[in-house]
C-alpha cells in the first residue's frame, strides 16, 4: 500500500495473449508467474473464452443445492478420472465444490474435523501442518499456514495447529541428501504424532513444492512417509494441490510422483485454466459415508452461493480438454528441460545460493535470506524490490518471494520468451546486488 | 445427502432464461429464490453474457498484486459512487476485492481487528454479531454466525463472538410495534457494549433482513441506534449487504433506509447480476490510512488468486449498467407492490402466522416453528419438505427456510410468474399441512 504509488507503480494491463500481458503503456510483459500460478494455458485462451461465452448464453448459474447441471457433473467425473490413485487404496470418488483455494481448504479441514466428531472421536480437534506452509488467508486456512507475516497479527482469532518441520531440501544439512532430509523431517513428524496423534484429525501439506513459502521443494519420499504415518495414526491426509496441480510439477498431480493418494485433495487456481475462481475438494466414499445420516447436524453443510458455478465448470472442462488435446503433460516435459538448460547457468552465479526445479517451476535463490519472514514475502527486502523493478523495465513480470526469483510460466511459453526470462533474471540478480552496469 | 437420492431428487437444469430455469425433463421452473439470492436480472441475461464473452476474449485474468486493470478500477469507482452515504460522515472511498461473500466477510473482520492492533488497541479482539445471523461458512465468517446447525459442531475451531438480541420484528411482544422491538433490541445491545465495548473491534449485521435466519425483518430504527452505539464506543460497523444489496430491499442498499453508512460494506451475490463469484468490501479513507506504513506487518495483506477477476468485474459493470438503463430501482417498486397484493391473501390463511415484506422479499411464515434450529434451515422439517416438493411439482423452485416460504425472485419477474408463484405458494402451504386435496 505504501509502496505502490511511487516505489512500485501499479502496472495497468489492457489485454492478455498467451504468455504475454499487454499494458496500457503499449509495452508487453511476460507473465513469468502465471498471474499467481493460475494461468496454465496462456491468457485469453480462445478455447476457454469460447466455452465461457457459450455457457454464459445458456446457464450462467443455478443454485447447486437441490439443483444440478451438466458442467458440474461432467467436471466432477473428469476430475475423479484423473485424480491420483494408490494401489490398495479406494480411489477418490466424490467431489465438493467451492469458489477459491482458501474456501477449498476450509472445506477439507471442516470435513476432516466433522467426520471424526460423527465417528465418536471428538478428541481429534487438531490439524497438523508443515512449517513454512501456506494454504490461504481466510481464518480457517490461515490457522494451518506458517508464514508469520500473514498469520502473526491474527493469532488470537486462529484455531490451534501443530507445525511439523518442513522437508524442504534447501534446509538439508551439508552432508545430507534431499531424500535423507525428507526422512529426517518424517522422523520428526513421527515423533510429533506419537505424542499428539490421537488428538489430530488431519494433516495438510503442499506436495513437492511449498509455493508461497519460497518455492521450497522436497523429495517425494517424504510424502510416502507421511501417507504411512497418517494411516498408522488414523489421520486424514489433505493434499493441497491448488498451486501444483494440473501438470505444473511434471505429472498431472504432484502426489503421483510419490505414488500416493490423499484422503482429501484440494484443487483450484489452474483448475479453470486461470480464468475464473473455482475450487474442488475430492474425497473418498468412506469420508462421504461418514456424513450420511438422517440427522442434519451429522451431514456436511458448507455452502457458497456460487458453488459449482457453471461458468467456472465450463472453463475447467475446456482447460482439461486442452490438457488432453495439446498433450500438455508430455509437452511440459520438453519445456521443463528447456527451463533446466537455462537455469543451469545460475548455479555458478556468485549471488545465487540455490537453483532448484520441479517440473515447470524453477526457483533461483539469491541469498540465504534473513529467516522465515524474509523468504516468503513477495517483493520484500531491497534485493527483491530491485529485482522486480529491473525485470519490469525489461518486460518481464518476475515477482520474487523475498530473495527467491522463480519461473512459473504458462505452459505455452515459447523459446524466445524463455530466453528473455533467463536473460532478464540474470539482469534482475545483478540489479538486486547493485551491479552498477545494470543501474 | 441422505435425502437427495429419493426424498428430494436433484433437479437437473439445462438452461436459464429470465426468471425461468429449464430442466432436462423438458419442464420449466420459476426461480423464486433467485438461485440463493444471486440472480437479480434473470438467467442468461444477454447483456451480462456478452460482457463476459468480450472480457474472456480480451483479458480473462491478471494478478491484482502489482498489476491492475480497467474493469477492477471502473467497478470500484462505480461502487463508491452508489455506496450509502450519511450526513457528517466521510464517504466510503476504498474498495477491497475478494471472491465470494464469506471471503468478503473475512476481509472485513480481519481489517477491523488488524486496524485496532495497529492503532495500539490490541485489547479489541472481539466481534459482536446478532442472534439469528448468518455471514458465511468459512471458519472466520462462521464465528459471527448464529445458526446452530452450521456452527455448533465447529465451535472448538471458532473465534469468540458476542451475540446481541436480534431486532427481528417477528419476535416482538404482543403489545409491541416493530419499532419498539427494534429499540428494545438496541437497548440490550447498549447494555452489552457498556460492559464489553472496550474489547470489541467491530459489529456485523445484515441490515433490514436476516436472510438465512428465515427472512426475519427489522425496523430501520435499529440500524440508526446501532450506528450511534458503534460511534459512541469507537467500534466499526460492518454492514453485510451480500444478500440485500443492489436493489433487493427497495433502495440500492438497505442501509439507505436508515440513513446510515457503515464503516465496512460487504457486497457479493447480486454484485455480478448472479453470474459469477465476486465480492467487494468498501471502506473509508480512515481505515485505509490505518494500514499505511513502511512495516509490512502493519499493512493489510489478504490475497486470493482471483481477487478482482476481470470476468467478474466485467459482469458486475454490465449488471450495474442494467440497474441504470432499466431503471431497476423504480421498476422494483412497482413489482414489490404487485408482490404485496398477492401476499395479502396469505394473512388470512389459517396455517400462516406472519406475512412480511421488505422490497422484493416476501416471507410467509407457516407456523411459530420449533425454535432457532427449525426456523433457519432450508427445507427442514416435514412441512418445509412437503411445501418444497409440492412447489417443484407445480413448476416453482420455492425453497423454504424451515417453516418460512419466501419470494425472492429475479427483478424481471412478470405478472404471470407472480400469479403462478402466489398460486403455488397457496398449494404448497396446503400440502405442508397435509390437505388431502393437494395430495
Amino acid at each position: 500500500m505504501r509502496e505502490h504509488p511511487d516505489v512500485l507503480p501499479l502496472l495497468p494491463i489492457q489485454r492478455g495473449d498467451r504468455e504475454w500481458l499487454h499494458g496500457f503503456d503499449g509495452r508487453r510483459y511476460l507473465d513469468a508467474v502465471s498471474s499467481w500460478w493460475t494461468c496454465i494455458h496462456g491468457h485469453a485462451e480462445p478455447r476457454i473464452a469460447e466455452a465461457i461465452a457459450a455457457q454464459a448464453r445458456t446457464l450462467e448459474h443455478v443454485i447447486l443445492a437441490g439443483c444440478t447441471h451438466e458442467p458440474a457433473v461432467t467436471l466432477a467425473e473428469k476430475l475423479l478420472a484423473i485424480a491420483p490413485r494408490q494401489a490398495g487404496r479406494a480411489p477418490l470418488s466424490k467431489v465438493f465444490y467451492a469458489d477459491n483455494g482458501s474456501a477449498g481448504v476450509e472445506v477439507a479441514l471442516k470435513m476432516a474435523f466433522h467426520w471424526f466428531r460423527n465417528a465418536g472421536e471428538a478428541q481429534r480437534t487438531k490439524f497438523v501442518a508443515l512449517e513454512n506452509s501456506y494454504h490461504g488467508e481466510t481464518l480457517g486456512a490461515l490457522a494451518v499456514g506458517d508464514i508469520p507475516l500473514y498469520r502473526r497479527v491474527y493469532a488470537p482469532l486462529l484455531a490451534e495447529a501443530l507445525f511439523a518441520p518442513s522437508p524442504d531440501a534447501f534446509q538439508a544439512a551439508a552432508n545430507e541428501t534431499a531424500e535423507q532430509h525428507a526422512h529426517r523431517a518424517a522422523d520428526a513428524l513421527a515423533a510429533m504424532l506419537a505424542e499428539h496423534g490421537e488428538t489430530v484429525c488431519a494433516l495438510i501439506l503442499e506436495p513437492l513444492v511449498q509455493c508461497a513459502g519460497g518455492m521450497r521443494m522436497h523429495h517425494p519420499a517424504y510424502l510416502r512417509r507421511v501417507r504411512d504415518l497418517c494411516d498408522a495414526h488414523g489421520i486424514f491426509l489433505i493434499a493441497d494441490e491448488i498451486a501444483v496441480g494440473f501438470g505444473r510439477t511434471g505429472t498431472m498431480f504432484a502426489c503421483e510422483q510419490a505414488g500416493i493418494a490423499p484422503d482429501l485433495l484440494c484443487l483450484s487456481k489452474g483448475l479453470t485454466g486461470g480464468s475464473l475462481p473455482l475450487a474442488a475438494v475430492l474425497t473418498s466414499q468412506r469420508i462421504y459415508d461418514g456424513f450420511l445420516d438422517d440427522s442434519r447436524e451429522r451431514a456436511f453443510l458448507h455452502s457458497h452461493s456460487y458453488t459449482g458455478n457453471p461458468l467456472g465448470c465450463a472453463a475447467a472442462l475446456a482447460s482439461l480438454a486442452i490438457v488432453e488435446s495439446d498433450d500438455v503433460i508430455a509437452r511440459n516435459r520438453g519445456t521443463a528441460a528447456k527451463m533446466a538448460e537455462r537455469a543451469a547457468a545460475f548455479r555458478t552465479n556468485p549471488n545465487v545460493v540455490d537453483v532448484r526445479q520441479t517440473g515447470m517451476i524453477v526457483a533461483i535463490e539469491m541469498s540465504t535470506g534473513s529467516g522465515k519472514d524474509g523468504t516468503a514475502v513477495e517483493i520484500s527486502g531491497n534485493r527483491g524490490l530491485r529485482a522486480y523493478r529491473e525485470a519490469i523495465a525489461r518486460g518481464v513480470l518476475l515477482r520474487p518471494l523475498g530473495d527467491v526469483l522463480y519461473w512459473f510460466p504458462p505452459y505455452c511459453i515459447g523459446d524466445d520468451a524463455l530466453d528473455l526470462l533467463a536473460d532478464t533474471t540474470r539482469h534482475a540478480i545483478d540489479a538486486a546486488f547493485g551491479d552498477p552496469t545494470c543501474a
